[in-house]
């Protein structure tokens, strides 16, 4: 027979799996000595054991949770239900990964009407043991039955009038066995059946509500964003209550060892006298910082200053601590490692280091990579924050905090700022002719699109905040306003934007700006020294390089070249270009845009200095590049000395049905290798002249995207090598160069032996390969993903986590494939993935040479390609 | 050393994939001691040789082949270029495959200023040494070394002009001798070199041209319409030449041993006296009948009549055989099975089982099953159609001859049809609204759109003629007309269509109706006898059900229930419930649509009298049900009470950029299960009935497509499996139903095991899983596919032949993942693929139960699979 519950003495810390984070470091803290009311814990395998019954707990299971409570009776000397000295329990949740408030918790359970009256007896106080029983019986019908509270609180409002008494404190006695009257009767009356007088029973099914509370939205929306599987369940603490309400000698409180905004090594926490926790949570009374403890509980604090300083020392780490005084004497409810912020963590950590309490190792291990976001970015002013409520959230495309005036165009939001203005820029969808517009801005709103979008995409690449996918948001340039959650905002006023935790608030809430400490570059340093994965960065322009190498990359990944031919002065020719009838035409407008392509190059490598980078040739569908509008076509056609009709024969030729599967990347290079021509001598020319010109050491990665197929690879392989060969000769002056490809269409990865004879390195392009492993368009997979997360389809946006099983199946198999055909085959991930820590820990297992990821997220990268090589030892 | 050059008696027919058809038959007659001019073959290898190093014939194989050379001028008594007694020799392409014309031939080899003397002399006819001596002349420059005939012409027609000479043969020996003098001219100044005098670098050009012309744009063609490997590579034969234009006792002829057309059990050819070769292809002079040469030519009409017999006896088929008379005497230049109608396969099959000269294995391994396809559609009176040249030609989307009154949209097109005419809609692109019209017309042309685009699934699937994918076509509704080619066509005119060739003609050229044989059913029961893979249909209707078993499906693979929504009774119903907002709205607005999709079941079941029907559950996405045009959304919005406004919102909102990887399949059914939850009852209900009324025993399979995730189906299966069993409860009438999914996204391949455990069969959706594979849009493939074809990239297009490399990879994993998971998983393919011959027999391959095609596909499947199995021996 399994077991599926533990007293706390059964336990110790390193149970975190089975018994879930709060109950190891209970049973811990047990083992230890110190004062814990004592208790049981429901296995987080009896959880999954629930979901997988069809949401049932077991005999088996409540046997054992009876046999655990038997226990708890002899020990505590009290009995469920007693009618003299009966035992109360509280009951939290507690899973194998801290999710505050995710989950349910349900105190003084036990009381029941004979109950009531025995712990009345007992304390002396039938005003305090009725006022626990109303507060029990409306938490019960919230948590386990889901009546809303506010049915209770008509209830007791009413009789508070009717006794014509302002404050809660002032309710009597018999005032409060009224309210347990009156409850009693809701209670009734919403499930239909009376408020079960069984403790037991009481038990059993809030144990069950805890299993449920594991699968509600918020829990499921927590565990996406912090990647924790639903397959982990969680446990559930049965715990002998003890009473911070007692009165004036008794309180309850919370306390970090270290502060966990900054990290300064000072106790930091706050308590509230004769208060059970919620109310501490409720706001109701303010509460006093810690230090008062001294004068007002002396003993208590004595003993939970020692105590706090031993579990940080026990634990290496900095403590999260609940505790409760009854009438003086000091309960630990509760430890665990504090969450912080990421610039108390990185000085939390270092201090740690310095004084010897752990190693390198064990404080990058500990550090949560995808904080460092938080760093590099502005952030709002929090006191200010704490004054506004979002008007509407959508996804956190990328982080960082904006405030600025609205604008609907590029041109117009590039124009304000010009003049001085913080601007916001709000679309639809951003698509490449806006990106000056999105530079000039601080944040960018999108109604549609998601998390790799192309705004999504372009704003991380330039460390603009971005929140997408806002599906209330409806545009009426026109007009010149726009609306969100039904509320009206005119161009020209003011919005701000969290794209962190993707939240829009009307009106210019100030930003602070980021600063980065020493304490991040030691950090970063150890991480440096620990791992082997290298990281690169995406990068299209010289100002985005260097930001990259600010950060730490080794290189560049992914220089996408269409970006460069959206300026002003480019777009007419590479327009020229699709508009030409003939090969010969068209390579005459391509001959054209060499100039500016190579100044971009050197631009580029310049900023590189030698360092390798990685230029992926011409991706996306030519309909990009031409314009929709009749007026936009009409001047075109002046522009190329066409007919309008002519002009929007060829715009309108360019439509494709399904864009992202047509004639783009690769395809474009085979029906127009030309392009391959132009763009090849342009990396050429510019990596010897700067070679020539500085001296440093460029070996130039020509990328071919969306191959699938070997003979697709040597077909404009061999335009770009003749061209490469060609280049060398006229300039005579040598030079290595690689040409590779990106994997992102499944087929290459089923053939990757093939494509591997062909190919000098792989780079996985992973939002593409996901989109087409899964079937789903990434401009149009938000409309339904919803609805996979509520229904526990997926637990995981798969354009933001790789999709280890599916998509990382066949990264791996390419991989391998690659490998055993050419044994040292660069590999490595250049999609929006590589700046994922889970998808960067997957890269260095399958062995990849490196991640590439946007400038801001190299750090991340760093950090989590460390803990990968922690993971693995 | 390898061996690159064998002598005709140095080899057998057995050697036919190194020495091509041509040559090991030639080398057969050799060993049978038959009359066959002497000469050697270059191999097969070779070709390939000469491709692996960059178009090079290496000196070795030159070395082989002069020594060939020698060979055969000791066995002739002839020396090459000699001038005395020339050798002359023929050069003839011979792949393994046959390919008519598809490659070239130089006749005459070995003729310079110095051997047209000796060979004036040998024969005693300096006239015709000098004739000969022109074509070779002509025939080299153009074969070899691409210039123009046109060239030549010039120069011919100037000289017969000068001389006041009206017919070729008035020209005298001298005359000739201009004329060559002339030609070489041509030949320098268009060369810059003298016309080869050393008949050795004739002959090494001349090979090099043969394995040059494997690879031209016509035999690519030609090998991606028959499924022959472009690695196969073709031999060539160098033979001595024997010339059947030495006088009236010389002739050459072609002959089949049957009749190619009716397949009647007699001598069919013809032949021309005083001629070569090329002048009976030429068609100049028109041929006698063969019968005719046993009075003109006795002794060789005698020796032929008895070697064609023993030639087929001997390869136990019909033969087609070249031959020429030399001054009487007979001899055989070539013999090959001889090409065929349908009809005709069918018969000669049948007579040959029926003479024991074959088993019906044999007869059945031998037949072409893509040619079936003749069989059951009306083809154009071939007579007639021969007067006719067609004004385009595109893709050959769904077989058949078609002719009728152009109109552009279903509505007039029905509209015309239902007052009597014969109709062929012509469309940019059809969708699922045309249905009705498309049904109408007897053929349909579409600008838009590949193999397995919207119009050619539907065509093929009601046997409705449908070129598509016709890029020069370009509609003008408004105006009433089209254009085609630059011609312009209006409305009410009319046009032709093949859709077997892919050919559009303009007027109305006759049809015939195709009638089936009773041979054609006997060849289908041995067949049936045969194979082991199970043939089912795609069929969406009692009508199409019915077609399928009469060409002898065995069940229904695919139902698309989608096309039920299209009939103008029902379509304003699932308007009204893509614009419910609640899924109340939704389930009362479903709720009347069930009527309707139950009747449709019925007719179906009623009609497969118990055989398996798979039903697959709403795939498309919602855009396609709703209007786009102004007005259609006015009256939508009237009908149902709701402003333009909202109308046009909700269409707006379904817009999706890459439709077919957007909200579709069961990402509908997560999102809105009260979708399959009606489709459920409908099917379930309509089985028990049918099972009541006519005790049939159904057992439905229901197909949730483009599941990519075990999850996701076990959602939708819950739905269905819950409604299932209501209605089984409310019918109290038990009846077995499985849940099956369709397989067509690469991650269900990928993760099929873990799929497998929700599933009771798996249908692999070819189509969507090739899109998805190879990242590729069906519908927007067709503008860059051509390009690959041309460089060799593709050999033919993944839509009409399974990948298998890449996507049968998918597959053959998908399937063994299954069935480790779960032994007895029933496995199908109902792609479009799975009527392609290449396709069944990977399917049989790979183990899976079944195929499902289009009704007249059915018929290929089913030889296909016989095939496959024979195949296998």
């Amino acid at each position: 027979m399994a077991k599926w519950v533990y007293l706390f003495k059964e336990g110790d810390a390193s149970m975190k799996n089975l018994l879930g984070g709060k109950g190891a470091n209970l049973a811990e803290m047990t083992k230890l000595g110190l004062p814990i009311p004592q208790g049981f814990i429901v296995t987080t395998d009896a959880c999954t054991d629930y979901y997988a019954k069809g949401n049932e707990v077991t005999d088996e299971v409540k046997e054992q949770i009876f046999a655990a409570l038997a226990e708890l009776e002899k020990e505590q000397g009290k009995v469920f239900g007693d009618n003299e000295n009966p035992l109360l329990v509280s009951i939290r949740s507690g899973a194998r990964a801290s999710m505050p408030g995710m989950m349910d918790t349900v105190l003084n359970l036990g009381l029941t009407d004979v109950a009531v009256e025995g712990f009345a007896a007992r304390t002396g106080n039938p005003r305090f043991a009725y006022d626990s029983y109303r507060r029990f019986i409306q938490m019960f019908a919230d948590v386990v039955m889901e009546v809303s509270k506010e049915k209770f609180d008509v209830v007791f409002d009413g009789i508070k009038e009717a006794k014509g008494v302002e404050f809660d404190t002032d309710l009597s006695a018999d005032d409060l066995k009224e309210i347990v009257k009156g409850f009693k009767e809701v209670y009734k009356r919403e499930i239909g059946q009376d408020f079960p007088q069984d403790p037991r029973e009481q038990l059993i099914a809030s144990v069950t509500a805890v299993f449920r509370s594991w699968d509600n939205p918020r829990a499921i929306y927590y565990r996406r964003m912090n990647d924790i599987p639903g397959s982990w369940g969680t446990a559930v603490n049965v715990q002998a209550m003890v009473f911070g309400n007692m009165g004036d000698t008794s309180g309850t409180g919370v306390a970090f060892t270290r502060n966990p905004s900054t990290g300064e090594n000072l106790m930091y926490g706050e308590y509230l006298i004769n208060a059970q926790g919620e109310d501490v949570v409720a706001g109701i009374r303010t509460p006093h910082p810690i230090s008062m403890m001294e004068q007002e509980l002396p003993e208590a604090y004595d003993d939970f200053i020692r105590i706090a300083d031993q579990l940080e020392k026990h634990y290496k780490d900095m403590q999260d601590m609940e505790f409760t005084v009854e009438d003086k004497k000091l309960y630990i409810l509760q430890t665990r490692s504090g969450k912080r912020t990421a610039p108390a963590a990185l000085r939390i950590a270092c201090e740690l280091v310095d004084d010897g309490m752990i190693t390198k190792e064990e404080a990058i291990a500990r550090m949560d990579a995808k904080s460092l976001d938080q760093l590099l970015h502005p952030g709002f002013d929090t006191k200010l924050l704490a004054a506004a409520t979002p008007i509407d959230s959508a996804l956190p495309a990328s982080p960082g905090a904006a405030a600025g005036r609205v604008y609907f165009t590029a041109k117009t939001a590039k124009a304000a700022a010009d003049k001085g203005d913080r601007v916001i820029l709000v679309r639809l969808e951003t698509s490449p002719e806006d990106i000056e517009g999105m530079h000039a801005s601080e944040g960018i709103l999108t109604a549609r699109g998601g998390m790799t979008s192309h705004a999504a995409v372009v704003a991380r690449g330039m460390g603009v905040a971005c929140v997408s996918g806002c599906e209330s948001v409806t545009i009426n340039e026109a007009e010149g306003y726009f609306t969100i959650a039904g509320q009206k905002v005119n161009e020209g006023e003011y919005i701000s934007l969290d794209g962190s935790a993707g939240n829009v608030y009307l009106g210019d809430i100030p930003t602070v700006e980021a600063v980065i400490s020493g304490e991040f570059d030691r950090i970063m340093r150890w991480a440096d020294e620990i791992r082997t994965l290298k990281v690169r960065t995406n990068a299209d322009t010289p100002e985005d390089a260097a930001n990259a190498i600010k950060f730490g990359a080794e290189g560049i990944g992914l220089t996408r070249t269409e970006h460069m031919f959206f300026e002003p002065d480019r777009i007419p020719k590479i327009r020229k270009m699709i508009l030409s009838k003939t090969a010969e035409a068209r390579e005459a407008a391509l001959e054209e845009l060499i100039p500016f392509q190579k100044e971009d190059f050197k631009g580029i490598y310049e900023v590189m200095e030698g360092r390798p980078v990685t230029i992926r040739f011409l991706d996306p569908p030519l309909h990009e590049f031409v314009p929709t509008a009749d007026a936009d076509i009409e001047a075109l056609a002046k522009d190329m000395g066409l007919t309008f009709d002519e002009v929007k024969a060829t715009c309108d030729s360019l439509h494709e049905f399904n864009p992202m599967m047509g004639h783009r990347g690769c395809r474009l290079a085979v029906t127009y290798p030309e392009i391959a021509r132009m763009q090849t001598r342009a990396v050429m020319e510019a990596a010897i002249e700067v070679k020539q010109e500085k001296g440093f050491n460029i070996v130039p990665e020509i990328m071919i995207p969306l191959v699938g197929e070997k003979r697709e690879l040597d077909y404009v392989k061999a335009a770009v090598i003749e061209t490469a060969e060609k280049v060398i000769a006229e300039k005579n002056y040598k030079i290595d160069y690689q040409v590779g490809t990106m994997i992102e269409i499944p087929r290459a990865c089923l053939l990757a032996n093939e494509i591997a004879q062909s190919a000098d390195f792989f780079s996985f392009g992973t939002n593409d390969l996901t989109q087409m492993t899964f079937g789903f368009s990434r401009d149009d997979a938000g409309k339904f993903l919803e609805s996979y997360y509520e229904n526990k389809i997926f637990e995981s946006d798969p354009f933001a986590r790789l999709d280890q099983e599916g998509v990382g199946q066949l990264v791996k198999m390419a991989a391998e494939k690659g490998r055993a055909e050419k044994p040292g085959l660069k590999l490595g991930i250049c999609g929006e993935h590589g700046g994922d820590p889970s998808t960067v820990e997957f890269c260095h297992n399958i062995g990849l040479d490196y991640v590439s990821c946007s400038p801001f997220r190299v750090p991340i990268a760093r950090l989590a390609a460390a803990q990968a090589v922690l993971n693995n030892k």
